[in-house]
């Protein structure tokens, strides 16, 4: 098992038809996620694009989320986490945390993006929307959005196999101003490994 | 009033304060809208920000759509068009054609955008999800998306108010094979005007 430590990212590289399996470890942690195609980094997973292709907001086991090509490049095969994902909102980032009143440096999702691809010597396009994973952020009547603690237990998990050889990198979600990572706002470690 | 032929893109410069009122001249035409900060065009208008911004999926009156520096830089300042739009869809690209079953080049909005900025002699850092205006997406039972024929009439617009200088540029959906259109499928022009 290789650790996603608190408040910061990892990187990997996956083979088509491996299975990277996420380990929600405390339960309640939000793992922002991104793959990128390992032959051409300008392709990636876009929730945009995945929303068309699956037909709903919140992916469900054996739905394939694409590239911004419409490709298929992870498919969701195995969740134990209670079924609540997140593909509306942006990953958080330095601008968001000044909103929030924050006046010095703040780790942030999208930093830990560029961080994580950097340590094996990447470097992405732009920052693509991510596939929030365990982040539970209901639309309600159609329209509204809101912010509530993820529903995952300690432990759980999901699995996404891989469609083409890729790079998926993941972010531990170091919110701790809002109850993005449930309501004791205490960013911890999550967990991952391949499986063949 | 300056049009946006039927299939076709076209861009403006639009000043700090000016309003752009886009016109759906016939009903029922999906408007693709992109807007991008003048002084930088590696800042533009993100809906996955937005929508953390303003707390909905569609925005609504007097609400500002922020940039991937959640910065205003578009607000929707009138809606006569039943206030139906869509924030959740990428926008239309060859390879939504060609998974549509079409074996020759179809106009699409990604395109349109390229070439209506070219036209003023710029490019797009990506393609960035667009505002896709007059819409309709309903978010059924808090997750499943589905395509429905705009609610909007003849001659019903939008107005946005620029919060910083920026190029905004849009698409007539060409979209013919779905009734993104309306359900007589049949794409057809839109127009827009500056407002000081």
């Amino acid at each position: 098992m290789i650790e996603i430590p608190a408040r910061k990212g990892k990187a990997v590289r996956v083979g088509q038809g491996q299975r990277v399996r996420v380990v929600n470890t405390k339960g309640q942690q939000v793992v922002d996620t991104w793959a990128f195609n390992a032959e051409d980094m300008r392709e990636f997973m876009s929730m945009e694009h995945s929303r068309v292709a699956i037909g709903r907001i919140i992916p469900a086991i054996g739905d394939a989320l694409v590239t911004n090509k419409r490709r298929p490049i992870l498919t969701l095969v195995e969740d134990t986490s209670g079924g609540i994902h997140d593909t509306l909102f942006a990953s958080c980032d330095r601008w968001r945390y000044e909103l929030l009143g924050c006046s010095e440096y703040h780790d942030n999702c999208t930093d830990n993006l560029w961080a994580a691809l950097k340590a094996l010597g990447l470097e992405p396009p732009e920052t693509p929307a991510p596939l929030n994973l365990f982040m539970n952020i209901p639309v309600i009547d159609g329209n509204r959005v809101e912010v509530r603690p993820p529903v995952s237990t300690p432990g759980s998990y999901v699995s996404l196999r891989a469609e083409m050889d890729c790079i998926v990198a993941f972010s531990a979600c170091p919110q701790d101003m809002l109850p993005v990572n449930g309501l004791t706002m205490r960013p911890t470690e999550a967990h991952f490994e391949l499986l063949d």
